[in-house]
């Protein structure tokens, strides 16, 4: 461990969250005329003030030296020597309601994720494989809603999406409406890597989303463990269906279709965490990666896809290259319908390309998320995003001679009530946690909390 | 029919396909050297010089009057009067190989599709009608790779993808790897029009994409008819599906892994028609939709997905607004997991705002499809794709005054050995059909062929 630099360097840049966040002027008053996103985030610490040694990106003149200008070969990572091996990873247990009793719980899930994670980044493994073992213990814990634990659709059963983007080679694999499976997050895994070998025999092209029975069959296929349902059922899942179930029945009595569709109704379904987990990676060779489980909104019908298997709308990641300067990628949680409308995981990405990351979030949070021309017709725009983008820093460091220096920037946004996130870099000797919250006097689904950090990692080279 | 104008106005400018494609030059050797796309259709016909009453844009200085800068409630379409509605609609039957024995019969599906979409449009129904209207055609049809006579699964099973989006609500709907229905367009167009009323029965939110059995138990709860396997299954697809099965078992009988992967091997599968059906219109209203459908790959997994079921990959729709001076919309067909990684549908969508649609859609196809980041694994890119892009003239025309006129202007481009289209306005008395063919000399799936033409429509407003 002696090569790893003192924790304490690593520079946290955490926003008091009471004064990040402001109500928006309610849009129907406000006609042409929209709020200045500078002014509303007034109360925000000047980044510059507070993250002494970031680098000015603009004193950054040379194109980033380590990153890939050209794709590489697919198979295989450069490993660097042990114990220099550096990364950071950032997760999220759903952006919806978290109650403060099941807080520690959550909490519990994002540390353990994050030290997986980092445990195998310090062995030096791929974003690719990082991100799969956080995926796995997020879906393990029976608290989230991804895997064991999943929410239930409306015929009792347990149906999981789950995607993984890797940032270096830009493969994309998704499953959906998947049964049977304890860590959906392995059988996308599986698709990404199988793909990468090339054609199927007889020249087909082997596929890059699976779902249902067909996605199921090919898990076996590969060799790969089936669960049974009530393995993935637990005592609260199934207490939340049939809660749920007489809910249902309820409003199904009601004879006016009008009141039926209200979402006034006292009798609204109760949505245990609403959506989804995810978590985005740094590995040592600068690559990253990012991935998304969910088990879908309480009481969906079978067969419904979310965005956590739709290409763009649950995780993002992508290297830099000749146009991008940073390294990028983000997971997403919340509504699946309104997420895969707005294909946030995508925008959030792309706008980290920006020169203030924060700045960047909060505006696609506003533009293309609550004010996203594809979701007027909703009353309440529901998600959460986790970011991360990273830049080789091209100043010396101070570790010696021939080591590189690597600024993360991380940040989350959310519109729900509630956001659970950890994080963790290889510097540190433990995660970090929160659950991020509005205030309960804006209101949800029209006013964004955002959050983040920032750390340097420092790898040496020889 | 005395509202009409005479067909012999509508201008076309339809390039023959021998002067605009040119084969790129090998990318191994050139490295950070493009070719300047624009010297690469040194023989392409100049415009200007053909469209001669094209309105120049740049002298169309007011914003569009009729297009909505405001989502409107999205029940209801204003219809115009009877023998005044107009409209356009552009199909395809597929990018991929086909064959000058079977020209005919795909050339009668999009002569069929046009018509009927062509007589619901002088009926004043919005675009969305028009556009399932046209693909249920399509499906029909037993000679293309959708609805019946679809490419079956490796099982021998009929599995489809459909999605459809209307550009007047940006509402997108869609499903996947769906069993036992006729019509999967149907489908998708029916979980559209759910979602647009509102949430369900105790503030569920309604899905946007359902697949598999799921899918089906759904469409049954509509009311929906189901279809039997045998019924899907056209002596064709069943012929293609043994003579497939028996290479397939060829290639698995030999033992190097390396050489059951080739794509070389004599006994690669047949793709009958490699993919997809779709089509994009054009209201009276000035309002855009497209839609797409499709069997998916020859002896593809059960539970594949391609970009017919995938938001932003299959097909896209936009109306004109604040931003955007056009509306467009497009379909695309081909390979479905490279369509889907590029995200081909709304990237030539949204080129369509560039003021040369022509030089944009080539850009796109080139610098977004045959040249993207996410397919540097591949060595064979293959997609086609159809556009229209439209947008209110504001020049008096010559009908009276009180009438309005839209100028449209679609396109083809595709990078396939061939690609069947038909188009039809309300003022043609019968629709266009054309196989575009890339010449036997240039390398499929690494160079474009792209053709369209302009037409304009005139609106009596009284």
């Amino acid at each position: 461990m002696e090569d790893h630099v003192d924790p304490s360097l690593v520079i946290e840049d955490r926003v008091d969250p009471s004064s990040v966040i402001e109500d928006r002027v309610d849009p129907s008053s406000v006609i042409g005329d929209r709020v200045d996103p500078s002014s509303v985030i007034e109360d925000r610490v000047d980044p510059s003030s507070v993250i002494e040694d970031r680098v000015d990106p603009s004193s950054v003149v040379e194109p980033p030296r380590y990153f890939d200008n050209q794709p590489r070969e697919h198979s295989g990572t450069g490993v660097p020597l042990k114990n220099s091996a550096q990364g950071f990873v950032l997760v999220h247990a759903g952006a919806g309601f978290h109650s403060e009793s099941k807080a520690k719980e959550y909490k519990t899930a994002c540390r353990k994720a994050c030290i997986k994670a980092v445990a195998e980044l310090r062995e030096g493994v791929c974003a690719l494989s990082a991100v799969t073992t956080a995926l796995v213990e997020l879906e393990n814990s029976p608290i989230t809603n991804a895997g064991t634990g999943s929410n239930l659709n409306i015929e009792g059963e347990t149906e999981c999406d789950a995607s993984v983007m890797d940032g270096k080679t830009l493969n994309f694999a998704a499953v959906g409406a998947l049964q049977g499976i304890k860590n959906p997050i392995l059988v996308a895994r599986k698709i990404l890597l199988e793909s990468e070998k090339g054609k199927l025999p007889a020249g087909r092209i082997p596929p890059c989303f699976l779902v249902g029975d067909g996605a199921y069959k090919w898990a076996m296929a590969q060799g790969m463990a089936s669960s049974t349902a009530a393995a993935l059922t637990t005592r609260q899942s199934m207490a939340s269906f049939k809660k749920n179930k007489r809910k249902l029945e309820l409003a199904d009595q009601l004879q006016n279709p009008q009141k039926r569709r209200s979402s006034n109704l006292t009798s609204d379904i109760y949505q245990p965490a609403m959506d989804t987990v995810g978590a985005v990676i740094l590995d040592s060779c600068g690559q990253v990666a990012a991935a998304v489980s969910s088990g879908g909104l309480a009481m969906k019908y079978p067969g419904r896809i979310g965005q956590a298997a739709v290409y763009g709308c649950g995780c993002w990641a992508e290297r830099a290259n000749g146009t991008n300067a940073f390294s990028s990628a983000s997971s997403t949680s919340g509504c699946g319908e309104q997420l895969v409308r707005t294909m946030l995981a995508r925008e959030c990405t792309c706008a980290m390309q920006k020169e203030d990351a924060h700045q960047a979030l909060l505006e696609t949070m506003q533009d293309k998320f609550i004010y996203s021309p594809f979701l007027t017709a909703e009353d309440s725009v529901l998600g959460g995003v986790i970011v991360l983008r990273c830049q080789e820093s091209s100043e010396n460091c101070e570790v010696g001679s021939g080591s590189r220096a690597f600024m993360v920037e991380f940040l989350w946004a959310h519109t729900t009530d509630s956001m659970c996130v950890g994080y963790m870099s290889t510097q540190d000797g433990k995660p970090q946690t929160s659950i991020s919250r509005l205030p309960p006097e804006v209101s949800t689904g029209r006013s964004v909390a955002i959050e983040g950090g920032v750390c340097r990692l420092y790898n040496q080279s020889t």
